[in-house]
Protein backbone atom coordinates (compact mmCIF):
# COMPACT_ATOMS: atom_id res chain seq x y z
CA UNK A 1 0.00 0.00 0.00
CA UNK A 2 3.06 2.23 0.76
CA UNK A 3 4.29 2.29 -2.63
CA UNK A 4 0.83 3.08 -4.16
CA UNK A 5 0.50 5.92 -1.63
CA UNK A 6 3.78 7.53 -3.06
CA UNK A 7 2.94 7.12 -6.89
CA UNK A 8 -0.25 8.66 -5.92
CA UNK A 9 1.33 11.42 -4.02
CA UNK A 10 3.37 11.93 -6.80
CA UNK A 11 1.17 12.17 -9.02
CA UNK A 12 -1.31 14.92 -7.05
CA UNK A 13 2.17 16.90 -6.34
CA UNK A 14 3.02 16.97 -9.86
CA UNK A 15 -0.05 18.30 -11.06
CA UNK A 16 -0.21 20.94 -8.21
CA UNK A 17 3.15 21.76 -9.85
CA UNK A 18 1.72 22.13 -13.36
CA UNK A 19 -1.33 23.97 -12.13
CA UNK A 20 1.14 26.49 -10.21
CA UNK A 21 3.20 26.75 -12.98
CA UNK A 22 0.04 28.13 -15.36
CA UNK A 23 -0.38 30.19 -12.35
CA UNK A 24 2.36 31.89 -11.56
CA UNK A 25 2.94 32.98 -15.55
CA UNK A 26 -0.70 34.36 -15.32
CA UNK A 27 0.57 36.29 -12.12
CA UNK A 28 3.73 37.67 -13.93
CA UNK A 29 1.99 38.35 -17.06
CA UNK A 30 -0.91 40.59 -15.42
CA UNK A 31 2.11 42.04 -13.28
CA UNK A 32 1.01 40.96 -9.55
CA UNK A 33 3.00 40.30 -7.26
CA UNK A 34 1.86 36.99 -5.30
CA UNK A 35 2.56 36.16 -1.51
CA UNK A 36 1.68 32.96 0.24
CA UNK A 37 1.53 33.36 3.92
CA UNK A 38 1.57 30.16 6.04
CA UNK A 39 2.10 29.35 9.45
CA UNK A 40 1.21 27.53 12.53
CA UNK A 41 -2.86 28.04 13.54
CA UNK A 42 -2.77 31.20 15.96
CA UNK A 43 0.30 33.15 14.42
CA UNK A 44 -1.24 36.15 13.94
CA UNK A 45 -1.38 35.70 9.93
CA UNK A 46 -4.76 37.69 9.49
CA UNK A 47 -4.25 40.46 12.30
CA UNK A 48 -0.89 40.74 10.27
CA UNK A 49 -2.46 40.48 6.74
CA UNK A 50 -5.15 42.91 8.07
CA UNK A 51 -2.72 45.60 9.09
CA UNK A 52 -0.43 45.01 5.92
CA UNK A 53 -3.37 45.60 3.24
CA UNK A 54 -4.31 48.93 5.30
CA UNK A 55 -1.57 49.75 5.28
CA UNK A 56 -0.82 48.80 1.84
CA UNK A 57 -3.83 50.91 0.43
CA UNK A 58 -2.92 53.85 2.26
CA UNK A 59 0.71 53.98 0.15
CA UNK A 60 -2.54 53.67 -2.82
CA UNK A 61 -1.89 49.98 -4.00
CA UNK A 62 -3.93 48.13 -5.47
CA UNK A 63 -4.61 45.00 -2.72
CA UNK A 64 -6.73 41.88 -2.48
CA UNK A 65 -6.49 38.53 -0.41
CA UNK A 66 -7.75 34.96 -0.52
CA UNK A 67 -7.84 33.66 2.41
CA UNK A 68 -8.09 29.34 3.40
CA UNK A 69 -9.60 28.28 6.36
CA UNK A 70 -11.15 24.47 7.22
CA UNK A 71 -14.24 26.00 7.86
CA UNK A 72 -16.05 29.71 8.90
CA UNK A 73 -15.46 32.89 7.31
CA UNK A 74 -14.13 34.56 10.43
CA UNK A 75 -10.85 35.69 8.60
CA UNK A 76 -12.82 36.68 5.48
CA UNK A 77 -14.75 39.20 7.30
CA UNK A 78 -11.81 40.42 9.83
CA UNK A 79 -9.53 41.03 6.51
CA UNK A 80 -12.76 43.03 4.75
CA UNK A 81 -11.98 45.39 7.45
CA UNK A 82 -9.15 47.11 5.45
CA UNK A 83 -11.93 47.84 2.47
CA UNK A 84 -9.71 45.87 0.05
CA UNK A 85 -11.59 42.48 -1.72
CA UNK A 86 -11.19 39.34 0.25
CA UNK A 87 -12.61 35.56 -0.71
CA UNK A 88 -12.88 33.08 1.53
CA UNK A 89 -11.68 29.70 0.66
CA UNK A 90 -13.20 27.22 3.19
CA UNK A 91 -11.04 23.73 2.34
CA UNK A 92 -13.61 21.01 4.32
CA UNK A 93 -11.48 19.53 6.14
CA UNK A 94 -8.46 19.32 4.03
CA UNK A 95 -5.50 20.51 5.74
CA UNK A 96 -3.48 23.21 2.89
CA UNK A 97 -4.45 25.38 0.26
CA UNK A 98 -3.55 23.78 -3.13
CA UNK A 99 -3.32 25.35 -7.22
CA UNK A 100 -6.74 24.10 -8.22
CA UNK A 101 -8.51 26.01 -5.12
CA UNK A 102 -6.65 28.98 -6.30
CA UNK A 103 -7.35 28.61 -10.14
CA UNK A 104 -10.99 28.06 -9.38
CA UNK A 105 -11.58 30.80 -6.80
CA UNK A 106 -9.91 33.44 -8.96
CA UNK A 107 -12.32 32.47 -11.89
CA UNK A 108 -15.27 33.30 -10.75
CA UNK A 109 -14.13 36.19 -8.42
CA UNK A 110 -16.31 39.12 -9.80
CA UNK A 111 -14.39 42.02 -7.76
CA UNK A 112 -11.26 41.73 -8.49
CA UNK A 113 -9.20 41.06 -12.14
CA UNK A 114 -5.70 40.53 -12.11
CA UNK A 115 -5.04 43.20 -14.35
CA UNK A 116 -4.45 46.28 -12.57
CA UNK A 117 -3.76 44.55 -9.22
CA UNK A 118 -0.45 45.13 -7.67
CA UNK A 119 -0.20 42.64 -4.61
CA UNK A 120 -2.31 39.76 -3.80
CA UNK A 121 -2.12 37.53 -0.72
CA UNK A 122 -3.12 34.46 -0.47
CA UNK A 123 -3.43 33.37 3.44
CA UNK A 124 -2.93 29.66 4.01
CA UNK A 125 -4.76 27.02 6.40
CA UNK A 126 -2.75 27.26 9.40
CA UNK A 127 -0.62 24.34 9.51
CA UNK A 128 3.26 23.74 9.75
CA UNK A 129 3.44 21.21 7.33
CA UNK A 130 1.32 20.47 4.89
CA UNK A 131 1.06 23.33 2.71
CA UNK A 132 4.93 23.40 2.42
CA UNK A 133 4.99 20.87 -0.66
CA UNK A 134 1.98 22.81 -2.22
CA UNK A 135 3.26 25.31 -4.65
CA UNK A 136 0.43 28.17 -5.14
CA UNK A 137 1.92 29.60 -7.87
CA UNK A 138 3.22 32.59 -5.51
CA UNK A 139 6.54 34.62 -5.93
CA UNK A 140 7.00 34.74 -2.36
CA UNK A 141 6.56 32.44 0.46
CA UNK A 142 6.10 33.97 4.10
CA UNK A 143 6.60 31.91 7.04
CA UNK A 144 5.43 33.72 9.89
CA UNK A 145 6.10 32.40 13.68
CA UNK A 146 4.97 34.48 16.70
CA UNK A 147 7.00 35.12 19.99
CA UNK A 148 4.50 33.24 21.67
CA UNK A 149 5.32 29.57 20.24
CA UNK A 150 9.05 29.10 20.32
CA UNK A 151 12.39 29.49 19.19
CA UNK A 152 12.78 26.02 17.70
CA UNK A 153 9.79 25.93 15.18
CA UNK A 154 12.37 26.49 12.36
CA UNK A 155 14.53 23.30 13.79
CA UNK A 156 11.23 21.21 14.14
CA UNK A 157 9.24 22.26 10.69
CA UNK A 158 12.09 22.25 8.69
CA UNK A 159 10.09 21.89 5.13
CA UNK A 160 8.44 25.31 5.50
CA UNK A 161 11.31 27.72 6.71
CA UNK A 162 13.12 25.85 4.17
CA UNK A 163 11.26 26.53 1.35
CA UNK A 164 10.55 30.10 2.42
CA UNK A 165 11.59 33.50 1.16
CA UNK A 166 10.68 35.80 3.89
CA UNK A 167 10.36 35.13 7.73
CA UNK A 168 7.97 37.36 9.75
CA UNK A 169 8.61 37.09 13.39
CA UNK A 170 4.48 38.06 14.98
CA UNK A 171 3.73 39.51 18.06
CA UNK A 172 6.99 41.06 19.35
CA UNK A 173 5.03 43.20 21.48
CA UNK A 174 4.36 40.21 23.80
CA UNK A 175 8.29 39.19 23.45
CA UNK A 176 8.92 40.01 27.22
CA UNK A 177 5.87 38.07 28.73
CA UNK A 178 6.76 35.51 27.02
CA UNK A 179 10.77 34.84 27.77
CA UNK A 180 11.14 35.40 23.77
CA UNK A 181 14.91 34.65 22.89
CA UNK A 182 15.54 36.76 19.73
CA UNK A 183 19.23 35.58 19.04
CA UNK A 184 18.43 32.04 19.64
CA UNK A 185 15.41 31.96 16.72
CA UNK A 186 17.01 34.39 14.57
CA UNK A 187 19.66 32.08 14.76
CA UNK A 188 17.11 28.97 14.23
CA UNK A 189 15.90 30.39 11.27
CA UNK A 190 19.60 31.04 9.48
CA UNK A 191 20.66 27.82 10.29
CA UNK A 192 17.51 26.20 8.23
CA UNK A 193 17.21 28.78 5.71
CA UNK A 194 20.71 31.00 5.25
CA UNK A 195 20.76 34.98 4.58
CA UNK A 196 16.42 35.14 4.51
CA UNK A 197 14.79 38.13 5.01
CA UNK A 198 13.68 38.49 8.82
CA UNK A 199 10.91 41.11 10.07
CA UNK A 200 10.18 41.25 13.40
CA UNK A 201 7.05 42.68 13.36
CA UNK A 202 3.58 43.79 15.96
CA UNK A 203 -0.19 44.24 14.06
CA UNK A 204 -0.57 45.67 17.41
CA UNK A 205 1.36 48.40 17.97
CA UNK A 206 2.79 48.35 14.69
CA UNK A 207 6.65 48.04 15.45
CA UNK A 208 8.64 46.55 12.35
CA UNK A 209 5.49 47.28 9.71
CA UNK A 210 7.12 49.93 7.93
CA UNK A 211 10.06 47.69 7.28
CA UNK A 212 7.81 44.87 5.82
CA UNK A 213 5.65 47.22 4.22
CA UNK A 214 9.06 48.97 2.18
CA UNK A 215 10.16 45.64 1.58
CA UNK A 216 6.75 44.60 -0.43
CA UNK A 217 6.42 47.68 -1.95
CA UNK A 218 10.07 47.29 -3.75
CA UNK A 219 9.01 43.38 -4.47
CA UNK A 220 5.69 44.77 -6.15
CA UNK A 221 8.00 47.79 -8.20
CA UNK A 222 5.41 50.44 -6.47
CA UNK A 223 8.09 53.17 -6.02
CA UNK B 1 -7.87 10.08 -9.04
CA UNK B 2 -10.11 11.62 -6.32
CA UNK B 3 -12.04 8.40 -6.14
CA UNK B 4 -8.92 6.49 -5.83
CA UNK B 5 -7.70 8.81 -3.15
CA UNK B 6 -10.78 8.58 -1.52
CA UNK B 7 -10.56 4.95 -1.42
CA UNK B 8 -7.43 4.71 -0.41
CA UNK B 9 -7.11 7.21 2.35
CA UNK B 10 -10.46 4.93 3.91
CA UNK B 11 -8.00 2.00 3.26
CA UNK B 12 -5.47 3.62 5.58
CA UNK B 13 -7.73 5.51 8.43
CA UNK B 14 -9.41 1.59 8.43
CA UNK B 15 -6.01 0.02 9.10
CA UNK B 16 -4.76 2.84 11.85
CA UNK B 17 -8.05 1.78 13.44
CA UNK B 18 -7.76 -2.05 13.58
CA UNK B 19 -4.73 -1.14 14.86
CA UNK B 20 -5.84 1.07 17.11
CA UNK B 21 -8.17 -0.98 18.38
CA UNK B 22 -5.78 -3.56 19.42
CA UNK B 23 -3.52 -1.26 21.18
CA UNK B 24 -6.94 0.26 23.09
CA UNK B 25 -7.05 -3.65 24.41
CA UNK B 26 -3.64 -3.62 25.31
CA UNK B 27 -3.50 -0.42 27.57
CA UNK B 28 -7.03 -1.57 29.36
CA UNK B 29 -5.53 -5.30 30.26
CA UNK B 30 -2.26 -3.49 31.47
CA UNK B 31 -4.39 -0.80 33.69
CA UNK B 32 -2.86 2.05 31.75
CA UNK B 33 -4.35 5.13 31.11
CA UNK B 34 -3.29 6.67 27.83
CA UNK B 35 -3.73 10.20 26.49
CA UNK B 36 -3.17 11.96 23.28
CA UNK B 37 -2.09 15.44 23.47
CA UNK B 38 -2.77 17.47 20.32
CA UNK B 39 -2.49 21.31 19.67
CA UNK B 40 -1.20 23.79 17.08
CA UNK B 41 2.85 24.02 17.41
CA UNK B 42 3.59 26.57 19.96
CA UNK B 43 0.59 25.89 22.09
CA UNK B 44 3.02 24.89 24.82
CA UNK B 45 2.17 21.28 24.80
CA UNK B 46 5.77 20.25 26.00
CA UNK B 47 5.82 22.43 28.86
CA UNK B 48 2.50 21.52 30.66
CA UNK B 49 3.59 17.65 29.97
CA UNK B 50 6.63 18.57 31.63
CA UNK B 51 5.00 20.14 34.86
CA UNK B 52 2.62 16.96 34.18
CA UNK B 53 4.67 14.49 34.81
CA UNK B 54 6.63 16.05 37.19
CA UNK B 55 3.68 16.95 39.26
CA UNK B 56 2.15 12.97 38.67
CA UNK B 57 5.32 11.58 40.34
CA UNK B 58 5.40 13.60 43.17
CA UNK B 59 2.25 11.82 43.45
CA UNK B 60 4.20 8.29 43.46
CA UNK B 61 2.41 7.56 39.77
CA UNK B 62 4.30 5.61 37.30
CA UNK B 63 4.05 7.63 33.94
CA UNK B 64 5.84 8.08 30.65
CA UNK B 65 5.84 9.56 27.52
CA UNK B 66 5.90 9.06 23.47
CA UNK B 67 6.71 12.37 21.46
CA UNK B 68 6.05 12.85 18.25
CA UNK B 69 7.85 15.79 16.00
CA UNK B 70 8.78 15.85 12.17
CA UNK B 71 12.48 16.77 13.17
CA UNK B 72 14.39 16.86 16.59
CA UNK B 73 14.49 15.15 19.79
CA UNK B 74 13.97 18.87 21.37
CA UNK B 75 10.80 17.77 23.26
CA UNK B 76 12.00 14.13 24.32
CA UNK B 77 15.22 16.04 26.49
CA UNK B 78 12.99 18.78 27.96
CA UNK B 79 10.40 15.59 28.93
CA UNK B 80 13.18 13.64 30.24
CA UNK B 81 14.23 16.45 33.11
CA UNK B 82 10.60 15.15 34.44
CA UNK B 83 12.29 12.10 35.22
CA UNK B 84 9.79 9.90 33.65
CA UNK B 85 11.14 7.88 30.64
CA UNK B 86 10.28 9.69 27.80
CA UNK B 87 10.48 8.16 23.85
CA UNK B 88 11.13 10.57 20.69
CA UNK B 89 9.21 9.33 17.30
CA UNK B 90 10.74 11.51 14.40
CA UNK B 91 7.88 11.15 11.83
CA UNK B 92 10.37 12.75 9.32
CA UNK B 93 7.36 14.67 7.40
CA UNK B 94 4.26 13.04 7.84
CA UNK B 95 2.34 15.40 9.94
CA UNK B 96 0.76 13.10 12.78
CA UNK B 97 1.11 10.29 14.65
CA UNK B 98 -0.39 6.71 13.75
CA UNK B 99 -1.12 3.74 15.21
CA UNK B 100 1.43 1.65 13.84
CA UNK B 101 3.99 4.43 14.95
CA UNK B 102 3.26 3.55 18.34
CA UNK B 103 3.06 0.17 18.41
CA UNK B 104 6.52 -0.41 16.95
CA UNK B 105 7.98 2.45 19.49
CA UNK B 106 6.08 0.20 22.26
CA UNK B 107 7.84 -2.72 21.26
CA UNK B 108 11.69 -2.38 21.98
CA UNK B 109 11.15 0.37 24.20
CA UNK B 110 13.54 -1.12 27.29
CA UNK B 111 12.72 1.04 29.83
CA UNK B 112 9.18 0.72 29.58
CA UNK B 113 6.91 -1.74 30.02
CA UNK B 114 2.89 -1.29 29.98
CA UNK B 115 2.43 -3.53 33.41
CA UNK B 116 2.58 -1.03 36.40
CA UNK B 117 2.34 1.81 34.41
CA UNK B 118 -0.12 4.12 35.63
CA UNK B 119 -0.33 6.78 32.31
CA UNK B 120 1.41 6.86 29.03
CA UNK B 121 1.01 10.18 27.56
CA UNK B 122 1.72 10.47 23.83
CA UNK B 123 2.68 13.99 23.10
CA UNK B 124 1.57 14.34 19.39
CA UNK B 125 2.59 16.30 16.19
CA UNK B 126 1.98 20.11 16.55
CA UNK B 127 -0.76 20.77 14.06
CA UNK B 128 -4.68 20.85 14.33
CA UNK B 129 -5.97 18.77 11.28
CA UNK B 130 -4.28 15.79 10.28
CA UNK B 131 -3.90 14.08 13.82
CA UNK B 132 -7.81 14.09 14.35
CA UNK B 133 -8.28 11.40 12.27
CA UNK B 134 -5.68 8.73 13.66
CA UNK B 135 -6.76 6.78 16.67
CA UNK B 136 -3.69 5.55 18.84
CA UNK B 137 -5.53 3.64 20.88
CA UNK B 138 -6.16 6.45 23.62
CA UNK B 139 -9.28 6.22 26.27
CA UNK B 140 -8.65 10.44 26.38
CA UNK B 141 -7.91 12.43 23.58
CA UNK B 142 -7.28 16.37 24.81
CA UNK B 143 -7.01 19.38 22.48
CA UNK B 144 -4.75 22.11 23.63
CA UNK B 145 -5.24 26.03 23.22
CA UNK B 146 -3.19 28.49 24.39
CA UNK B 147 -4.43 31.94 25.17
CA UNK B 148 -2.20 33.10 22.57
CA UNK B 149 -4.01 31.70 19.83
CA UNK B 150 -6.88 33.12 19.50
CA UNK B 151 -10.79 32.07 20.83
CA UNK B 152 -12.49 31.24 17.57
CA UNK B 153 -9.73 27.87 16.83
CA UNK B 154 -12.66 25.43 18.04
CA UNK B 155 -14.79 27.08 15.27
CA UNK B 156 -12.13 26.28 12.62
CA UNK B 157 -10.67 23.05 13.86
CA UNK B 158 -14.01 21.65 14.24
CA UNK B 159 -12.57 18.29 13.63
CA UNK B 160 -10.16 17.76 16.16
CA UNK B 161 -12.10 19.81 19.19
CA UNK B 162 -15.33 17.67 17.97
CA UNK B 163 -13.47 14.44 18.56
CA UNK B 164 -12.00 15.63 22.04
CA UNK B 165 -12.31 14.30 25.59
CA UNK B 166 -10.91 17.19 27.41
CA UNK B 167 -9.36 20.92 26.54
CA UNK B 168 -6.78 22.18 28.15
CA UNK B 169 -6.47 26.50 27.71
CA UNK B 170 -2.35 27.18 28.19
CA UNK B 171 -0.35 29.53 29.43
CA UNK B 172 -3.45 31.60 31.03
CA UNK B 173 -0.77 33.83 32.92
CA UNK B 174 -0.44 35.65 29.31
CA UNK B 175 -3.96 35.87 29.36
CA UNK B 176 -4.05 39.95 29.65
CA UNK B 177 -1.19 40.68 27.60
CA UNK B 178 -2.71 38.49 25.09
CA UNK B 179 -6.46 40.83 25.60
CA UNK B 180 -8.12 36.87 25.99
CA UNK B 181 -11.49 36.47 25.91
CA UNK B 182 -12.05 33.70 28.44
CA UNK B 183 -15.92 33.65 27.89
CA UNK B 184 -16.10 34.00 24.02
CA UNK B 185 -13.37 31.38 24.28
CA UNK B 186 -15.41 29.04 26.60
CA UNK B 187 -18.52 29.61 24.54
CA UNK B 188 -16.52 28.15 21.72
CA UNK B 189 -15.18 24.94 22.85
CA UNK B 190 -19.02 24.44 24.30
CA UNK B 191 -20.50 25.14 20.81
CA UNK B 192 -18.27 22.37 19.17
CA UNK B 193 -18.26 19.76 21.90
CA UNK B 194 -20.98 20.38 24.30
CA UNK B 195 -19.63 19.36 27.95
CA UNK B 196 -16.75 18.98 27.54
CA UNK B 197 -13.57 18.87 30.68
CA UNK B 198 -12.06 22.20 30.40
CA UNK B 199 -8.93 23.15 32.29
CA UNK B 200 -7.67 26.34 32.29
CA UNK B 201 -3.85 26.20 33.17
CA UNK B 202 -0.26 27.90 33.35
CA UNK B 203 2.41 25.29 33.10
CA UNK B 204 4.24 28.71 34.13
CA UNK B 205 2.83 29.62 37.20
CA UNK B 206 1.25 26.46 38.08
CA UNK B 207 -2.56 27.73 37.62
CA UNK B 208 -5.03 24.89 37.06
CA UNK B 209 -2.55 22.20 37.19
CA UNK B 210 -4.56 20.87 40.31
CA UNK B 211 -7.19 20.55 39.01
CA UNK B 212 -6.18 18.91 35.96
CA UNK B 213 -3.65 16.63 38.15
CA UNK B 214 -7.00 15.45 40.01
CA UNK B 215 -8.60 14.77 37.52
CA UNK B 216 -6.14 12.30 35.91
CA UNK B 217 -5.42 10.56 39.42
CA UNK B 218 -9.25 9.92 39.52
CA UNK B 219 -9.28 8.72 36.08
CA UNK B 220 -6.15 6.79 36.20
CA UNK B 221 -8.00 5.20 39.36
CA UNK B 222 -4.62 6.27 40.99
CA UNK B 223 -6.37 7.38 44.48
Amino acid sequence: MTTRIVELRRGILKKNDELAAGLRERFTTAGVLVLNLVSSPGTGKTAFLERTLTELRARGASVAALVGDLETDNDARRLAASGAPVRQINTHGICHLDAEMITRHLEDWKDVSLIGLNLLFIENVGNLVCPSSYDLGERIRVALLSVTEGEDKPLKYPGLFNSADAAVITKIDLAKPCGFDRDQALRNINEIRPGIHVFETSAKTGAGMDEWINYLAWEAKLT
